[in-house]
């Protein structure tokens, strides 16, 4: 076998447009870069994985991907169309999944398909939209080649992993800004800005939550169920990974709930605020009132206004004014109106 | 079998009232319009398949059509009357399914309905209110022979697909109606006309769920039962139907819950310019209080009121007031009340 | 068999107070009305079934309605006390039933209790509160004599859909009544007295959910479950009962939803309108401010206030006043503040 | 036997401290009253049913009792602290219930609860917190001898079938709160005392939720599981129980729903009662304006301002303002904002 | 057996950092503090158990009792990473649990992470972030030797019963902070200080559901699911622990809804206030606009105005301008506006 390795690396292909990798893996060794042609050819010797890596291929190329691993017409499809829900189906003894991937672009949320094909001795993987590369995974799974050696089942394991895994970064972010938002809440009212960017983190989250929420249930049946492509042995491995997508969805979900809280503490705080404004409001304008008043009862022009002709009636008009409203004044403080 | 069929479609039939086509299918051609009279004979020819679509038919016509399929009266009963929940029923050997369809008429969601009765070599739709004609279905089926060969449970799934399809169209109208609303609603606080047609979109939402809410639960039977109608090789095809309704079914709850944010942003939004409004109100009271008072003041008509005799009592009184009033001014500015 | 039919007949009884019918149908006509003492003899024939109707019956008329077909105590006890929820439980070889009824009295809903006692060769139903008679169940059973000879199971059949057909009224009602309010609502801000109606039309909906909700469980065991009451033949028909009932909840619990819709638009409405007097106040108040601050400047009483000379002044201050007044009027409309 | 009952009887002991009743109940009627300590010599005579009563009793006789029926550590633990929520535990062949009370004392709600221990021969009650005396059930079952002579499982039955019939006042008394409080909400804005009372009844509501919820899951095992405490013949009894519960529940579910609703409903009475006096203080404001900013102008002091001159500017100006004034005023009551 | 004890304990090793404690436990009493390397010895000894300590680890130590037990990776490296969900997994005979603890730290609520490895003679406890000692555990255990030498399972049962029991300080502060706010909540408005402490509780009261809703699912497992690890007999004391998690969980949702109560409750009282100041503002605003108007009228400059030339003209028109005021404020008064 090792010969034939070999010979095939010796002849290795230029990967065409919408081909991210087309590598062969034997005993934990990357043993071939091959054109997609051949894939059936080494997928059927033993030990051997072919590992298909597609970013948003054309329907040319996936057919000539599936002629060689025989996929079903509808899961090409799909594969085909992005916009599917996060799902795992069988087809003969093939699986076809579909998980979302998020990524943060400039502050924003970009969000990614990845459907990934697995059957006995290949493993396709196709890109859509935002995601990152997979040459982490492919570098990691190189590196422990113990671990490549033990097959197809195994690398999906590390993909599913890699996906989860890259939500951390895009709820941590989100995270850090929910805390920098309700510190600013509940400090003062909401600004128009805030509540745009409480709205939008709201649709974000929810928009997490439809990615990931499904994924769940995929994990779960690869971990539980007796599905022909993952070796018992590696069942603990997609249970870590359901745990992990476990933990994921409670921070979306208590990062939801907490956002509903913001709300309703900001309409509260709204509410106070716009009584305070009435408060002041009403305490300066009977402030106002009181020397308008006074000065309009003496401004009348009465011909007999005994205190008019006062020397100092002036002076104590203007001091009755002053104590008023300087009365008043305390007054409003006291109560907290002012 | 040729012979049969040229003999038949020479005698081709004008359709009645009500029947928008009769037609017989064997190995992928149509091979007859026949009249209705005539569908018994020709269902149990085998390999043959008799699609019967029908458009709010009386009740003459839908007894007639039962008496040559031998159809249940309860299912007939409910073809007759639209206003039913989607499902599926089992009646005997033949199947009884009712869709909600939606379509966009001048900008508005109209609702129809279709039954449809599946058997051993027979298909009939019935139509009732708003709907799309199934002559696309029929060109469709028509146009892979080798589908249409696969008979009844096959049309059956197209005419599903294409039920499901219709719900895309609805659906992007109002994701985009509602972007643009969110965007209006953010930036200034929302109008009358704005609150209406957040209320009808709410409306149409509650209503396009309800329509397909059940459909799920419809083409999951399809789907997973040993139902005596359905193919096993034809149940990918109608998983592929549960889940493009799945995922309908959550860009409408994800629309509704997006519509419930807007709703909470709103009310914050109006309040916040609710306050904004007291706000300003209080700084410009305030404002044109201060001349009022002052020229109260100099107004009134003490004989001892020493300014009013200054030269330029009149003058310092103006800069005073207008001093005053500049200086609220700013302040109020500065504390982002004006 | 006919003999004993016409003999009984010829000895028909008075009904005593509370015992709306007594009668025995056999082969799908009405043989005799009977004493409830002579129940038991008839239920024993074969073919023949005996229904009583009871409206509001003492313990005693109870008890020897117990005494002929031999009830379970705390069905009977049940029976007598109304204000049971709806629920299907079998004792012995015996079903007993409870149904709640739903009607338009003076345009406010009523509420009774159907219970109903079904068992081989007997039917008793006992009506509680508002409802309507079962004459026209029983007429219409007469009137398909093949349908009655199918038996009790089919009489029970006929009242539980009777039931469920009496809902549809009242909940179209509640339509008409919920769509002229939501466009009264969504044009002027709400009043007390609608409030009020919005308030009773949630309290009426909860009545009904809570009515016709377990009333879906009832029906789904009947058709279901192998109870010895209901022949396989007659399960498509409770189905039926089943899909209807179904439609009456979804109708509900739809009202349900678009009145809470209607609340929150209320809610913004009556925020917007709120803000709308704010704005339109403070307008107001500030185009008065105005003459009446600068009537105040020229009232002050300084010495040396050269335009209270000039020959024009006042009209050059009638004229500014006039000015300012024009410009902040035109100013708010084109703000939309007026 | 019954001499032993009878010489039982005269050595008849003192209750001690945290003893209800001690008793020893066979063929339907009382036979004696025991001490504790020989409580487990009698529950083993066939046809006796040992019934002790307990009311917060020490640890000392708990652990008396525990001896005399050998009961499970973690129970008797369990029963000493209050405190749990509603359960039913087998232990061995012993079943340990937990139920919460409810009681209206002085017109509030106090919650207690009764721990049972139901084993073969012998039914153990402990009372803790506010709860009725289980002395009606004793002589309920007392009064009906053929009812006690059934056992223990009868026993039982009494005594739940009593508590849950003392929740009944204690709901009927916070609707009829409920029902005044609606009437007044949707009269008058809601007051600062309603608002507190409309708070406690939604946490009594919610206390009643917590304490009888569980409950349904009780009588649920006892009516359905094959414990072996409870004989076939009395499962009706228990189903019976799981309905009064189950009406129970809907009712506090319902009051708590209505009490949302009145929460809402107050929302936009309070909303609308602003909104009218905003109203009236504007329309208030406009008419005060108007004579203010007239007279303000004839204040001025212009030396050429014809009007003042006029023989009866003085009467067309009042004139004027009254018109004014008055047409304003007819204007804001046809508007409905006075 | 007690010589190799005794003889142990004489070579007592001193821990190693990361190391709380390392001892053998063998009929009841603690007979040796070992070295980790020597666990794998002892725990194999028939009748002893190995409890191993550690606090918060590096992964180093890890491995090295990972080497002793035989534990699984992937359970090693979450032991090493906290932020793990509550769970329980088995591996091989080994089971792994993660509980969260929580704790009151200068009165704000610090969680941590307690993991826990039991096997066959062998339980090891991994404490991250805020946790008590097990100290006291330890203590409790040796005290009970009866206990201890019932094995790993029932000091598994001990450790989860404590962290447990160590919510209900937390949820009992909360409780009383709950309660003194909602007793000031429905006496005055709410404060921004309130509204506050009102957001805290419910983040804090989020994160505690989150800490032990999934602790339910991991202690029913071990009640009722045939794990190796636990004996029937230990089975009601876990049985014990999931009803303490339930009341707790109940106190916590029950907490969680009060709350909700009182933001409602807030939005009414704040409501309330703001239209109590409205009412307040017109009705002063009303009161001082008396004086104003009419002080203005006489103040005008006509020439002809007889009432100024009254004698007691001015008297009477204070008199007037008191008497309309009082006249208003006790109407307002009466109203409740005052």
């Amino acid at each position: 076998m090792n010969v034939a390795s070999s010979v095939t690396a010796a002849t290795e292909p230029v990967a065409p447009k919408g081909v991210v990798a087309a590598s062969v893996y034997a005993d934990g060794r990357r043993v071939a870069n091959i054109p997609i042609e051949e894939a059936s050819n080494w997928r059927t010797k033993p030990g051997h994985v072919v590992w298909i890596g597609l970013l948003e291929p054309g329907m040319e190329l996936l057919t000539k991907v599936q002629q060689q691993f025989n996929l079903h017409d509808l899961a090409i499809e799909d594969a085909n169309h992005a916009h599917q829900r996060p799902k795992i189906e069988q087809y003969g003894d093939a699986l076809f999944i579909v998980a979302r991937t998020a990524q943060l672009v400039d502050g924003n949320i970009a969000f990614g398909e990845t459907h990934i094909f697995v059957g006995d001795g290949y493993i396709v993987t196709v890109r859509h939209g935002a995601s990152t590369s997979y040459a982490a995974v492919r570098e990691h799974c190189e590196s422990c080649p113990r671990a490549l050696s033990r097959g197809e089942d195994y690398i999906l394991y590390a993909i599913l992993d890699f996906i989860v895994d890259n939500y951390s970064p895009v709820i941590e972010t989100i995270q850090q800004e929910v805390e920098t938002m309700e510190e600013l809440l509940l400090e003062t009212a909401i600004s128009r800005t805030q509540i745009q960017r409480l709205y939008q983190l709201r649709r974000d989250l929810l928009r997490l939550r439809n990615a990931i929420g499904p994924l769940v249930e995929v994990c779960r049946r690869l971990e539980r169920d007796d599905l022909t492509m993952v070796r018992t042995a590696l069942q603990p491995l997609f249970r870590d990974v359901t745990d992990h997508v476990g933990t994921v969805q409670e921070q979306i979900d208590s990062l939801r709930e907490v956002l509903a809280f913001a709300f309703e503490a900001s309409l509260l705080v709204g509410q106070a605020q716009e009584t305070a404004v009435s408060k002041k409001l009403a305490s300066w304008l009977a402030i106002i009132a009181v020397p308008t008043a006074f000065a309009g009862i003496y401004g009348m022009n009465f011909e007999h206004m005994p205190e008019l002709k006062w020397k100092y009636g002036y002076y104590v008009a203007l001091g009755a004014i002053a104590a008023v409203c300087l009365s008043l004044f305390y007054r409003f403080r006291r109560a907290g109106w002012l």
